[in-house]
């Protein structure tokens, strides 16, 4: 009998630390859980003045998450766990786990909980002074989420601009210089667009689109959509907010929301196809990874890689507005009596420079994503004050976009990432839309996508993406999925050329 | 220099134990403010399939609440924080850390996160089961529960009665010899008092009551009882459920839910005045209690006192529908042609022998309680199964009430107490209304409540209610709430005179 081979050696000792491991994932997902859910919550129906008692108890969970994740313990338990790691699943578990000890083990603890209490009250201070054109009573919160993220960028990596620490969290490998070549490139496509549209572009038809859009039927349209997305009621459900966003709590439980405008129904129709991209991205993750660090979506460019796909690629598509157009016209008969499917496909594709980011077309979408990314990257850089903040962000609106902001509501106070703590999330969503550009022209290869998307069938396009991306939730590394999902090694020139195309063709230019 | 009387000394270390306690105090509030929170969204929000992960995430975090309040750590700082105690809130603090410490700390740890996993998979389960009038499907669940109940009673005191153990949690000092005299009295009014009416009682009209009541008029209904309640929006919010309850998070945060149904206005209207008074408790407990064990409504029968005070002895005063009638006929005009404010008085207090225990009128209520009473006690002492509990169900209401039970939905199915673990909660309800008679009897010596109630001031009301009862969250014993409440020794003879005394006039008897 060979002594290296008996039950209750290696092997058993081996199968113990993941089994440890796992434990310990599913405490991470419980307290995970619980602050997701608190804070939907706190987003969608709690009263308007009950954050002080959520900020209590979250600065107590995020505490306990610290602990539970940072602790000698854990720190050993990694490394038994990587020497006994077998399966593909179990090494990908050990390696994000490790990920996260690292990224958040060197904040003392105190800080980690009190910047979750701080995120917790800057939100609620954000609603207010955005609905109330008061910069002055947001500024202090502001300034101490950038105090915050720049202690916490120094803490992991002292030598590194914490601003690119802080894209690394993000999108894993992305630095300044390969930001500042991608928007450069995104420049010299979007600018010189603009103009010839400026210049000699067709007209588009606009009349329609700001009239009374009952919100009865604008509701009935948010279900068509998830209908046809094929969001499963039983585990996705749509809620109300000021700022549209989606929320995964596991794989069989995500929330979208969306805002509805009575006097643009286009707004609501486009916020749910987006939130509806991420959310089958959160719902097709396979139910393996449930309760362990693999579950979820992977980075934030690869999320709004989805959420863009089938907000843009598809839902701005005319094959999907052919589809589309009998739905439209039966819920908003006296609305659209007169406009042609055609119309509608230029009015929502048409570039027109504006103040809002989330109400932007395709085409000017980054100039949007390049004034945040560039102050962001100065308020962490500490080239630029707080207080400086809303004159920066109205003279590059200025200069990028043509526009005059006429207030803080409209300018600098529009998003709530800065609130939540989220600086060096922005470029993802350029990065998204430039994933996703490659991955249809790769999808077209092999497959007629305008005329499944005619039928409203998106079967086909989420089973390729189901495969290439999905199901993978955090298993892969980010780069592999970012090739799986393009099919090849990514090129920022499909989204230029797709910019080029449309809006070439869509102004005859 | 008096070395006893030195800083440093004694009175320092006092302080130590009792900031220790605090400490513990608000980590326990975290976890439970994070586990109302799921429990709140499971039941308004939730994706129906979506409860797989939050049992999940429960398990983890009511494990982390019993780890954190039953430990070595936990006795000795009690045993410390005992001796230390100067001032009444903190000595309070310590007497109900030691109650909960008491209550859960013989369970093992193990078998209590399993049962608060239990009660989240059973919540759903019951409401399939309720819907589908399926209660073989539930029948696993409650087994478990009954069973999960009698063990956790055997844990804590292995020598009483199961029952009389969880009547004691629910309403400190309450057995069931006082429950069987208490019932008995009740019956021995009731039952005269409801042939006499079938007997002779003068009719009233009900012809105006099962219509159409739009669900739009019926929100802004719930929203004019809500603001003459008091209940500020900033901190207090309605939501829709299956069955209304009402959840606190803390002083600031105070969640209540309805159930509108459109064929019956009056359902809604008394949900939200009787969720508005729970509500009402909560939002007034000094918030110098925030975040302690102190934090919150006392005994669930101190809490019915308040609930079915606002929705019986103020909503369905004739001095409060006076009041009401104009907002009445204002949003339902066509409804209410020619319905004067007497009749609906009269309709609003009609005894009528029915099914439904939230629909019952004040009269045969407590049937419906000694019904549940009778049950959960035979269930808990072993003498009935749960496979007989239908049968059991509609036998005594056919025996109490004289009705037959057409299924289980309208039968053992209609509540969600048991599903939530709840046994020995349902004769509280009865109990609160008997002390909130006799708190209005007292109060009524010293104040005009109908003319303050006919004006929609519940002012005087409330400042009345809050210093006797709500301001004291649990600082003070249950006992000498009640007494404070009552205005002296509690005594159900002003219960059973009210009855008396109202339905005798009310049916010319």
């Amino acid at each position: 009998m060979n002594k290296n081979r008996r039950p209750g050696g290696k092997e058993n000792s081996m199968k113990d630390s993941i089994k440890a491991l796992r434990e310990l994932e599913k405490r991470l997902y419980a307290y995970q859980y619980a602050m997701a859910v608190a804070d939907y919550d706190s987003e969608t129906v709690a009263p308007p003045e009950s954050s002080a008692g959520r900020a209590e108890a979250m600065e107590v969970l995020s505490r306990a998450y610290f602990d539970q994740l940072v602790s000698a313990d854990t720190a050993a338990l990694l490394q038994r766990a990587a020497a006994d790691a077998e399966t593909e699943q179990e090494k990908a578990e050990v390696r994000e786990l490790q990920r996260s000890y690292d990224e958040i083990g060197k904040i003392p603890a105190e800080e980690y909980a009190a910047f979750t209490k701080l995120t917790q009250e800057s939100m609620p201070a954000w609603g207010k002074a955005k609905r109330g054109n008061d910069f002055a009573s947001f500024a202090p919160y502001l300034e101490k989420i950038v105090e915050s993220l720049r202690a916490q960028a120094h803490y992991f990596a002292p030598d590194r601009d914490p601003y690119e620490v802080w894209l690394d969290r993000y999108e894993h490998g992305l630095t300044i210089a390969q930001c500042d070549t991608f928007f450069a490139a995104l420049r010299e496509t979007i600018v010189p667009l603009l103009a010839a549209i400026k210049e000699r572009g067709s007209a588009i038809r606009t009349d329609f689109l700001y009239q009374n859009w009952p919100i009865e039927q604008q509701r009935k349209l948010s279900k068509k959509i998830m209908e046809v997305w094929g969001l499963d009621p039983d585990h996705c459900v749509l809620g109300e907010t000021e700022h549209p966003f989606t929320s995964g709590f596991w794989h069989g439980d995500v929330r979208i929301t969306t805002h509805y405008m009575p006097q643009d129904m286009f707004s609501n129709l486009y916020s749910v196809a987006h939130e509806g991209g991420h959310a089958l991205y959160e719902l097709n993750v396979d139910p393996k990874y449930d309760y362990t660090t693999l579950a979820g979506g992977a980075t934030t460019g690869l999320h709004e890689s989805q959420s863009r796909l089938f907000e843009n690629y598809v839902g701005r598509s005319r094959a999907f507005i052919h589809y589309l157009y009998p739905t439209l016209l039966e819920l908003f008969p006296q609305q659209l009596n007169g406009v042609t499917e055609e119309e509608i496909y230029r009015a929502v594709n048409r570039a027109e420079p504006s103040l809002i980011r989330t109400e932007a077309d395709e085409l000017t979408y980054s100039l949007h994503i390049m004034v945040r990314y560039e102050l962001e990257k100065a308020l962490m850089q500490g080239t630029l004050t707080v207080a400086d903040l809303p004159a920066a962000w109205n003279a590059k609106y200025k200069e990028y976009l043509g526009v005059d902001v006429p207030d803080d509501t409209h300018g600098c106070l529009q998003d709530i990432h800065w609130a939540m703590g989220d600086m060096g999330y922005f470029p993802s969503y350029a990065l998204g839309s430039a994933y996703s550009a490659q991955a249809v022209d790769d999808l077209r290869k092999t497959m007629d996508l305008d005329a499944q998307w005619a039928e409203g069938n998106m079967q086909p396009l989420k089973d390729a993406l189901r495969s290439r991306v999905w199901q993978h939730g955090r298993a892969k590394e980010p780069q592999w999925l970012v090739q799986s999902l393009c099919g090849g090694a990514f090129d920022a020139a499909h989204y230029t050329n797709y910019l080029k195309n449309k809006y070439t063709e869509l102004y005859g230019l």
